[in-house]
């Protein structure tokens, strides 16, 4: 049985929650609330850039020339699609360059940033699987849901289904399944502990964006 | 003008109400519900243990002696606080040793974390700061309107006000203020702004504790 | 003045000691030892593979999009030029995998390491750049004398004016004169240390592969 | 059988060339040139601050209060011996404060900061174990043969012995046994490595010493 089966299990009622998030459902359905969809967009592209930060410091952390490559490569992915969301929908929805992170997306950007500097290499990278894969998984559902192209967000949900992300995804996939295969038992579990941790962090990202969460000081 | 003192007025408004919250109110007039001091302690213990782990790191980033010194002694002092939580407070209350960290803790410790690990060393004092420096200011407060024995929490409250801690504040500032001076405009600011939201981290971690502050998923 | 004037004047004795010794007149004019060549190649790969990794670390403490970008692909530059040196001469000569630095590979490595990982981050930028500049530097001055196709490490000597390696270098130029441009005078200076002894471990690279540099116990 | 049993049998052959290294020898029997003990005596104050910045920074990977606790106190006692040196054999031969590394001290301290930095923290740990324990054996060693007290580094000699530090070295293996126990065979190897890796460069800082090593250009 591979890590990640376990993974998958370990997450698999916290996944379920996140398919049935309003956030999902509505911009599944094309009626979530504009505002919503961008200050999520705004969010995302604040995470997408720590995202990229974080795995570069995972590929310097790295002592393999093809694991310091494929980290050093999902981080140019990473910013490249933050720059192509300032490039297009803040273009679109004019909104500034400056974007200020909520509690949660300050949360789940400082908890994967704090695992790829402190802890041992095999969690880091266990920590940064969920913004590959539940955000994949969540992302196919909602284009399987498709069926005409009326829908407003139907470009950002096409994104989802884009071969070059799926190839990233199933690449850290292997790559984690592959660190954890050498690990030993306590350390897969710590490895499966901050996967579900960050997995949490996805919804709470999610449901953060749909309460358009604002700080309470 | 001393960057302390810019660093004050920034976060005036913040620190004003932090004493009035009602978790700081009620303990000191000794109201506050056992169930949420306990709830805060356990929090608290989990929170030092971090900043310890956070000051360390600021310690092997210094090029001083003098500097790698003081911050490897602030970490030594603020695990001794954390031991003398769990064998005072916890054996007293029956905690488990083990805590799970709320959303807002979590946010905190990797927010300091990350700020040592990444950031420019001054940048990352000036994040740590509001620990040393709110904590004593608010302690100081309750301390002072304490006016007879009466106080379920009154052990509590004198430890803010001893000495020892008295002084590692003072010398927190110090040096903060010696990093700052020979910082630029641009690297003062960025202190000024770490400042700010570490003590508003500050202010949602008494909010929290207050709130019994569960996971939503 | 820009900050890479006043380095390049600090390093210009160095760099000129560079330009005469042994192993670059030798390859220049091909009469270096193959043996030599080979020993360089094989300390060269290991090289690259900890400088990836120090631009990775680097990309990771930015806090620009363009920067993490920017040293990210430095980094994924570095590693592909690892595993061509790999595919193409460590085939053809017949070379272990697995390379064990010599103390001036090793030391040269470990202290871009240690500066990406814990000195302010434009200070590790002065400290990889000699990496891209003296090498580009030396690489033009070999390549201007080449009068015809004999050199038996002609394309070796091509790869050094490669269009590719020059934008790369320019970029890395660009980038730490407009990081110097925004810090104080002596974060400057600490930047010119840096960079002065980063080129006087390129020195000792070239001086170790000369010398066949062995470890003494 | 023990880690520790292990990496001193990897170590074997090496400790017993630095027992028998003309510096040690000679300071042994006080024959040592001055002019070379003071140059090791400013190289080693050059050392301990930065073992001081590896170990706090160990500190800081640590997620243990005890280990946090542990290291923060091994920097705070290297720190402390480093300022001891400054104050009373810098004062006695007059140096200056600013020490200026060999390439060997500086090739060892930056290999130890780097793990500290990069590897997995049971690692970084196996690399920091030498400058204590064969520090601390060669120690004995010398102190054992000194039969009279006319030997000029006797007061040095005597510090090698000193219960505070037999305490820490006695900890520092046996936190390092733990770690090791946890791990896998794989981590364990490369724990040997990296031990054995420091102890040649524990080896080289005498040699360099007492070749009053200087830098080629």
């Amino acid at each position: 049985m591979k890590w990640s089966d376990n993974a998958w299990e370990r997450v698999k009622l916290i996944y379920n929650k996140i398919l049935t998030m309003p956030f999902n459902t509505e911009l599944s359905n094309g009626t979530l609330q504009k505002e919503k969809f961008i200050f999520y967009l705004a969010q995302d592209a604040y995470y997408l850039l720590e995202f990229g930060r974080t795995l570069s410091t995972i590929s310097g952390r790295m002592q393999d020339a093809d694991l310091v490559m494929a980290f050093a490569g999902f981080s140019t992915g990473a910013i490249f699609a933050e720059r192509s969301l300032h490039e297009s929908y803040f273009v679109e929805f004019g909104l500034a360059n400056e974007v200020k992170p909520t509690p949660s997306t300050l949360l789940y950007t400082n908890y994967i940033l704090s695992q790829a500097a402190y802890a041992n290499v095999e969690i880091a990278v266990a920590a940064v699987l969920p913004c590959f894969w539940i955000y994949k998984a969540v992302g196919d559902h909602i284009f399987a849901q498709q069926t005409n192209d009326q829908n407003p967000y139907k470009r950002w949900i096409d994104m989802y289904a884009g071969i070059e992300f799926a190839t990233a995804v199933e690449k850290a996939i292997d790559i984690t399944n592959q660190l954890a295969a050498r690990a030993n038992g306590a350390t897969q579990q710590k490895m499966l502990d901050v996967f579900e941790m960050a997995t949490r962090l996805e919804w709470m990202f999610w449901d953060s964006a749909y309460e358009l969460e604002k700080w309470k000081v």
